[in-house]
């Protein structure tokens, strides 16, 4: 029977393959942001029902990096792992995701990230619960929103908070757009997931006092509108006039400006990557050092950065 | 006599070596799951008796990770390195490994656990006595039971406990299946070990708040007999209504959903491992992409999944 | 459209290509530093504005340790990756580094560390407000001058922090200039940045009770300039009896007498790096076991080590 | 000139080259051991004369561990890094490092160790001499002889002070000595130094509440002596009874243990290195599973294991 099992599992396995490349892509975008999220706001639910006994600001900042690692592993072989809408769009405004990419895997993050948070407050209904004298609320000593999603700092302007969502995504993706490039200093593939977890780490240890360091629509968004249908109400959009829509848009601005600051500074002038040796050469082995990953779908050529 | 030396003791070590393979990798799981408390456990006893001015909640948290690397690197070239009957359970289910071994294993991760408790126990005598005033209790602010086994938060029903268990072992399998995958993100081989223990830390971070994270029977149900055995009497078993049950059953279907999970979301939607060259070839080559080891016992092909 | 927006991209990328390798080599430094300024300062006022409630001590040790990561992963490749004129000093002495890259490189850091100070300040203005009460100011309780620039602690006389920081900054050289060395025990040359940063962690963790181990004098006179321009008057160059001078002129000797400890206890000692066979070949190839880049700029090669 | 300058700093290195093979091991143990001392009790003082403001138990720990690492990457080329008596011997008694190392080994270690307490008392004197009130003590809050040597807590028994340290020791033994294997699951070699260090994390993380984990004969009493000459008085030796000689015997058996629990639990069921495809080939050969490297000195091979 051990002989057999081996090959039903197998049959069973492959009878589940999904024949769309898009779908697949964006089932791996939707598990990867849910890991993330079900880490980082576990993690979360855990320093705050426990009043800072099982853990501190640093643990929940360890675990969403932990959380970004992991769900690297999963996906990076089959979407470049972005995890995040900003990264996306910054990866098509680079040319090395296709425009069409962008609100499917932004859409399968939102999902994950909703379905995480709705996990977490599962698991964590009793804390919560005993934590919060079974008020779900924004303000004050007691609130259990900032579990889930960011809010601001009361010192906080609205200008500053979206200056500061903007330095955060563009310290991101212009740290991590260099660990992939063989003219430069290379980070080993294989542990490119634990280098960016080190670096989102790094983020939110210095970017988090002002606004939580979201950096990422996504990752903000989900959980918020889990916590609008799951009892804390309209206030977690209403609140500190509107803020909510500062970490949708300024993630966006912020990924672009720091993609952009990495090729200024950096990648426009590294040596070209390969010597014209053969004009007649396709033209899509002129980003070989940065070993994109061609997948075809439906005729045409995709490139994913598996940055 | 230098000359000679290393020759005695090449000789001793040969005629030491056992022939029966199921015995030595009984024996690889016990040293692993012994290695993996003894740090963890320790760590306990560390913080709980020094009233967190030796270390804190975080460095428990660290110290069970590092016992799951140190333990990884002594023993998954032998049997995988499961260390948790769980884990053992899931690879079973994913036809990884024989059913047969799922007793022997879990006895001998038990058996660890058990021993690996009462060496804590006997380094931490003193420290214990002078901590609860020689009172082995299970409740009030001396306790010392949770050293060893995990209780529940006063707060958490059943159903929720249950639950952060399935929960939190399904996000190990998960987030382990995906590190061997060279169709996919692979880890480096030679550094799973760590990576594995980065995870577990996360775990540990975002998922003990509840009930202590042990996801894995043997490690909690090992220190909970040996702390029966050793005064704390029957309470340990009794408290909380018999809630000692929750982290021996809950773990085994966790670990089976977790792979599952890995299978519907990623696993089945990758390439096939090979294109089929040959049609004579053993069908064993199939899964070649996870390099199992295979191990001849008794004429029969053992593979092992090395996670 | 997708296909066309690739090569749009590409050729203004290409259009900015600076040509003078010095100006690159500039650039390069100048963005590191930067990045590495702007993670730890960041970090110190995260911890310092929120009252140690969104962070501690060690979180900013840790977040100028993943600013030591970034930087070099963007910057290692180009320049060696010094982020820090002590370290190019050391280089010169060493004579892998030309003498005149001292001063371009040094101005570059400082260029670095004065900006990336500023948009600290923009970032974290209303928090520096509201922590502060409006009064910039060098001493007291609600001082917020050290989260730029460092200062010595009350107790600490002008000899001490002068050897405080000689000692650390030769720590630093000694550990670092031994991961390159294939004759020795060489660390992953794609791992090196996360080693550096885990080094410079340890000496943060380890020396910065005196002075706050500045150990690198762009870093430290650059948020001064910043400081002084920017509303703390000029106390924060006045102040301890002028000590300024000290984490300028200190690490800079340190450097080099940590380079010449490691040259005498362990370089000196290692074999010949190859037998000669061939009395011809040119003498540059003497120092291949570090692996240098060769640059040929102008017609002349420099040789950068990529500690 | 820049072309003089490489030479002339080459041909200094080339005249300052010791051709005694055990000097140089001994410059290289002396070396390491005073790296790991220097970040060690440097956090150590840190931490004490800032009265935890700046730092915390686990930053010392982590100074410790970032000392093991960067000592290992100074000279596990050269004699395996081995930092500690207890180690040497350990290897002594495997077979691995002949039995005429131990002495001078041990020697240099202890004198590393004595050097750099010297060189932390210096440059933390004023602090010292601030947290103190000038007077250097054994006892009471404000002592500081914890700076430099381990004390047992208050509570601890002489018998259950040498279990600890026995145990700690074979901790360290046994995880360290499976890095190496090629026939289970080696570490990269390039990354041991990381590796060991956080195992060494690890155990200062779970087995220094007792009595501060030395685990080292060397990292004890040279700190110790130095207290002895530098004003702490005999009580650094006579205090707890005396009890200075237990972390210098008992991490001595507890090398060996560990090393023989090693052995006789994985190791020697290890499937043979290589099959005897020719009777007539050197024995030496049988060990190169563990990659030694073989030196020649004075006509004798000695074997070093790079653990």
């Amino acid at each position: 029977m051990d002989e057999l099992k081996p090959k039903q599992v197998k049959g069973l396995v492959k009878s589940l393959k999904v024949r769309n490349a898009l779908v697949r892509e964006c089932m791996a975008e939707f598990l990867g942001t849910f890991v993330l999220l079900l880490f980082g706001c576990s993690a979360a639910a855990q320093v705050k029902t426990s009043r800072e006994t099982k853990g501190q600001f640093l643990s929940v900042n360890m675990a969403f990096s932990v959380g970004v690692m992991s769900a690297m592993y999963l996906t990076k072989g089959i979407t470049g792992a972005h995890l995040n809408p900003a990264v996306t769009l910054s990866f098509c405004v680079l040319g090395d995701v296709p425009w069409r990419r962008l609100v499917p895997y932004s859409l399968s993050q939102l999902l994950g990230a909703y379905l995480a948070s709705g996990l977490v407050y599962l698991v964590y209904y009793d804390a919560i619960m005993d934590f919060s004298g079974g008020v779900l609320t924004v303000y004050g000593p007691n609130e259990t929103a900032s579990i889930f999603a960011t809010y601001p700092s009361e010192y906080l302007s609205l200008g500053r908070s979206f200056l500061d969502q903007i330095v955060g995504t563009a310290m991101l993706m212009l740290c991590i757009l260099s660990l992939g490039e063989t003219r430069n200093t290379p980070a080993p593939p294989e542990l490119i997931p634990p280098i960016v977890a080190v670096i989102v780490l790094g983020i939110s240890m210095s970017m988090s006092a002002n606004c939580g360091a979201a950096i990422n629509p996504a990752r903000d968004l989900g959980p918020r509108l889990f916590t609008l249908t799951a009892g804390w109400g309209t206030e977690v959009f209403t609140c500190y006039n509107y803020w909510f829509w500062v970490p949708l848009v300024a993630p966006m601005i912020g990924g672009v400006l720091g993609s952009a600051m990495y090729v200024v500074f950096i990648e426009c002038h590294l040596p070209d990557p390969e010597p014209p040796k053969d004009l007649a050469m396709p033209s899509t082995t002129t980003e070989d050092s940065k070993q994109p990953a061609t997948v075809k779908e439906n005729g045409v050529e995709l490139k994913m950065v598996h940055f």
